[in-house]
């Protein structure tokens, strides 16, 4: 299968082409290294150290005998992504290319205002180029779990039947997403949903929980096949960050609670389940929805997970309490389904402790990198608007 | 009240200017014009003659012996938007300031992402506007009933409570909007609902029916004082249009079967519940909904209650049924609340054939200007991108 990947330098993008060409499949993408500015913006830097662009493509050549067609290009412009598709004429087309953090989008009117225009044109550009050009490709996009935020209910995948003064009728179910990042994927959503009601385009809008770790069987041949782990306040997401300070003796940094109830998956389930999806695409203007997760955890049970495998190998972490700069629930209902992939043959990753340690000796061959940027570690980005280091509360 | 007006130059914009100074309101106000801009883009006019910019400044003074505080500025120009609030102070910001085009957003690719990009970024940057300098500044801001689209229940009012797998909650009623148009007004009622959850702003978001007519007390002493009215088959929405055919002697043009059910609303009411949102404003973090019409009436009810009217002065107008360029239901159920405007006071005006007859009256006085851009009312803009004249079907 042709798939196009947008963002294909990404934390995600590098690893599912290669799990992808190493299965067979052709792969081609589109990238503007924005994730390598950002991270350098806010102080961080990939925990694993990862390969220029153009190491990448030599490491690609070298593994598989062909050249990667990777362009450096901005998605939000039309003509570079119409002229692309055209050429390479994809029969699936995987969205990864979006500024992806929360806290990133946080920070002020203009990094607000940026992430929802760059997200949601080039969202917009990849429908009107499947459209006009390759109108049979299946769209997969990736959109989050924090899309829905966390409702009294249980979390169907994208629709229910409700029932409502009497009358029945199945409607997508509402988004009360947590921040300026989270509403553009929400807003994306819902563009993708009408484009493939009006134009027939297929589409798979996957609710992904959050990946974590940076193992990949492709991977290990070659260092400069290796994908970024980031840490800092903005990119590190929960898991990844624990290992991280586990490995320089820094707290695990639980906010407020520590309560807040998750989706979680390790990198190899996020491509996995990717291309469960590219393999067994929706019919022509079908818009479906995939809640994409290994399992729902509390972030302390994930802290306390990363404590005790990392005691086995002899680092001592402790659990803090930090204020919480976000507003959200600390202590909430959360029960989102997730039928739909393990439908396609996905069966998750259940040894969480194997995949923590895997990480954790990876981490510590590198620990200098984390403790060079230890500072980027604490947040410091609030969800009113300002800008305060968050202190130990507990 | 301070009032500031975004889109002061626009078809509810002046009037409701007009309408809030008359009753003592203090008002200032944005527009970059671009409506006259778009009207002449897509070949039509204004039926009604409307004044430049600079002689309904010239006219307000003299009507009201003050300068309106009026500046041509870009709502996406973040500086313009935040330096004008700091100075104004406002109490309240009413947001009118958008592209109101289905068919225009549904254009091509250009149309449809400029219409989100726009839409979604000045409605941002008056909530960060907002925050920043007024944060007590209630925020109007004008969604649309489409925004619902047509569900096969009753619509409520933003929210319902929901009961599903035997747990109960009130959640945001879903959307499922029907251009790229309406989908930015979802955008931004998100957008909105979240920085009233975030940062305590005050926020009425006004689901509108369509706005039909072009009569209010407050612009008859002087013509420099009234606001246009457009019939082409981007701005002129269906009853406005249905009474310029009329004028001169075109069929009404029913697209499809003509079951389509609406809200509609006459100007006068919409500038009145507009007062009342205004004069009785939510409490700090709250974000609220209403559902602003006065009846939902079929397409085709409106296009015979036109005919009826029209006859009665002397007008002989035919219907015929045109092919849909929508993808849309043509039969549906649609069953919206609208108690909240009611119970601030709103007295719905129930005397349409009065309104109808005024405005046909008003409007033969300028029926060379609608003969002169006949070939706007047909459509061409069609949903699944193309463009094709719709033809007669029945």
């Amino acid at each position: 299968m042709r798939v196009f990947i947008a963002g294909i330098d990404g934390y995600l993008g590098f690893p599912l082409a290669l799990h992808l060409r190493a299965r067979g499949h052709e792969v081609a993408g589109a990238d503007l290294l924005l994730r390598r500015d950002w991270v350098k913006e806010v102080g961080g830097q990939s925990a694993l150290p990862i390969a220029s662009y153009a190491d990448r493509l030599r490491a690609w050549q070298d593994r598989f005998g062909d050249a990667l067609d990777f362009r450096i290009g901005d998605l939000t412009d039309y003509d570079f992504v119409r002229d692309f598709l055209a050429e390479f004429q994809p029969e699936a087309v995987v969205h990864l290319g979006q500024m992806p953090s929360a806290p990133y989008s946080m920070m002020d009117q203009a990094h607000c205002v940026w992430t929802q225009r760059n997200n949601v044109v080039n969202n917009l550009n990849l429908l009107w180029a499947i459209k006009e050009v390759a109108p049979d490709a299946h769209l997969v996009k990736l959109g989050t779990m924090g899309e829905y935020g966390t409702p009294g209910l249980d979390i169907p995948e994208g629709f229910f039947e409700v029932e409502f003064r009497g009358r029945k009728d199945r409607l997508p179910f509402p988004r009360q997403a947590g921040s300026w990042y989270h509403q553009s994927k929400v807003h994306d959503s819902h563009n993708t949903q009408f484009a493939a009601k009006i134009w027939g385009i297929r589409a798979t809008d996957i609710m992904q929980g959050v990946v974590f770790g940076a193992q990949l069987p492709e991977m290990d041949a070659d260092p400069r096949l290796r994908t970024r782990l980031d840490f800092d306040q903005c990119f590190g997401t929960a898991i990844n960050r624990f290992c991280c300070q586990a490995v320089i003796g820094h707290p695990l940094t639980l906010f407020g609670l520590g309560r807040q109830k998750r989706g979680f998956l390790p990198l190899i389930d996020s491509v996995t389940c990717l291309r469960l999806a590219l393999e067994n695409p929706p019919a022509p203007g079908e818009y479906r929805v995939f809640n994409q997760f290994e399992n729902a955890y509390t972030i302390e049970e994930l802290a306390q997970l990363v404590q005790s495998v990392a005691d086995e190998i002899g680092l001592r972490a402790q659990i803090k309490r930090y204020d919480n700069p976000r507003t959200e629930q600390e202590d909430h209902y959360y029960q989102p389904d997730r039928e739909h992939l393990l439908k396609l043959g996905y069966v998750p990753t259940r040894d969480m402790r194997a995949v923590l340690r895997a990480m954790l000796l990876d981490l510590i061959a590198h620990r200098e990198r984390i403790e060079r940027h230890a500072d980027a570690l604490i947040p410091d980005i609030r969800w009113d608007g300002g800008r305060r280091r968050s202190e130990v509360i507990a």
